[in-house]
């Protein structure tokens, strides 16, 4: 018994939802076979697009699998072929891909035993050997689809939210490395308490815009006054984009994940397009190469094809 | 020509959605009447209920109702009754339920040249001679009805939140002063980043379970980690209230406003009976004497009578 599956790129955090929130994207995604085997246990046999280790406790996808192998009753082992096309370190949930790909089959291959929902928690577990700690901001979205919530974390809480159908994702990711570790120490350990609430303030926006089909709503809450502020000087020429993004009439834009990517949300294919058209001009002005996606928000999330 | 209004009052803060969200109850309120007079500009003739100053200048109610009479062309002035029912500094938004009147009021003897939400801005106006800054979270929900949500300051953005039927608050008053002062002088300026992102996922859960009618989801975003830690040291017994609210089957609990008021959410009202009776039991023990409500979501807001 053989599936292949597409695990989609994912963009967390989406401004005023920094660590809680994430969208899954349509069209940009790696590839996973999975087949039982005799052998017990989970082995890698194939990684493409990616040079990354073989070794199961090492490998992220391996880690989640084996998490959820060991956890449910079973008379088979797993073989898994990892076809990379979400570069790693771009921001778009490369890591989550694989490991959400992970737990999402094995758990095809055991019968479905799990909801997707609860995949979110396994997949968390080969997340936090990329991350460092386990977090669910871009598994979530990649395994449930659309716009996802964590709530909290003791214990996990994920919530799926509702979305208007003509919102697409443009994603520019420029050639360059953000290193976790700096991204990490620009943050600083207290942040204003006016901040907080005006942070809560737009994530409440977002939410409410969101479940409303209120376009302009979600504009005026894709704000971030915690973290964007520190973040973005680890992205060169960041404002350029983000200004040429809103000005052709994204709804909103800032950095996706822990960047380098910088993502806009937009009203229609259309109006994507022209904003997709902005950011690479702004972005051409510079050295450095980048690629760049236009996605409708993908509602399904992970699949077998 | 003279006509009579209901002037709800408001829980605000709802534990996550500190200064940002707020409710308004049915059977609480005060009643103003107003008047066209001859004479331009507004007059106070009448205060029941409460010692509040007659002097246009120094009342809520009057600086708001001018506000707004300054702004829209008029041949006419105004005489303002006031009945006060809701107790001053009681955290059900005593003041603010005479901001939205006289602004509410106003309107409709103008022929209602502004929306409710429209309103909000000039209530605001009013409020800030009560609390010394203005705030929309009580205004906002006595002028609107139901649950709302203040998206920002620059510009005012006020949104209405869909909530689910069956949701009913219980208010218990204890008969304390909690100056308004040491309510803010007991909040940190700064708070700790994961802190922040703690409150927003719970801003997102409550806001996601008011739209999707999820009672659980409602209760387990009810915490607040900003400023509940600080402030239930001003209301004596608030924990064994709180523990009694929630044991008894309550959503979730709170400090209303800036209290000394204390709230639950329930769902259904013979839950709300047991809540509020349990709420009651363990207030009794101590020697402070205190008021209670219960009411349903009230969805309409201010109206006319």
């Amino acid at each position: 018994m053989e599936i292949k599956i597409f695990c989609p790129a994912t963009i967390a955090n989406l401004n005023c939802g920094f660590d809680i929130m994430g969208l899954c994207l349509e069209n940009i995604g790696d590839e996973m076979i999975f087949r039982k085997s005799v052998t017990k246990g989970v082995q890698i046999t194939k990684i493409t697009g990616a040079n990354l280790p073989y070794e199961v406790t090492k490998n992220v996808a391996g880690v989640a699998a084996l998490a959820l192998l060991n956890t449910v009753e079973n008379n088979f082992g797993i073989e898994i072929e990892i076809h990379k096309k979400i570069r790693a370190g771009s921001g778009i949930g490369s890591s989550s891909a694989s490991a959400a790909g992970a737990v999402f089959g094995v758990n095809e291959l055991l019968g479905k035993p799990l909801s997707r929902n609860q995949l979110v928690d396994f997949a968390m577990k080969g997340e936090a050997i990329a991350s460092g700690s386990e977090h669910a901001d871009n598994v979530a979205p990649c395994l449930l689809g659309g716009f996802t919530l964590v709530r909290g974390y003791n214990p996990l809480d994920v919530i799926k939210i509702a979305s208007p159908s003509e919102l697409y994702a443009v994603v520019l990711h420029p050639h360059i490395e953000v290193k976790t570790a700096d991204a990490r120490a620009v943050l600083e350990p207290t942040v204003p308490f006016k901040n907080a609430i005006t942070q809560t303030g737009n994530l409440g926006g977002l939410i409410a815009g969101l479940f409303t089909n209120d376009y302009e709503l979600i504009g005026r809450s894709l704000n971030d006054v915690l973290v964007e502020p520190f973040r973005k000087q680890l992205i060169p020429y960041f404002d350029d984009v983000k200004i040429a993004a809103i000005q052709s009439g994204a709804l909103g834009a800032g950095i996706s994940g822990a960047g380098p990517s910088i993502f806009a949300l937009c009203k229609g294919e259309n109006l994507a397009k022209e904003v997709a058209k902005a950011m690479q001009n702004s972005y051409s002005r510079t050295n450095i190469p980048f690629d760049f996606y236009i996605s409708k928000v993908n509602e399904q999330g992970i699949k077998v094809i």
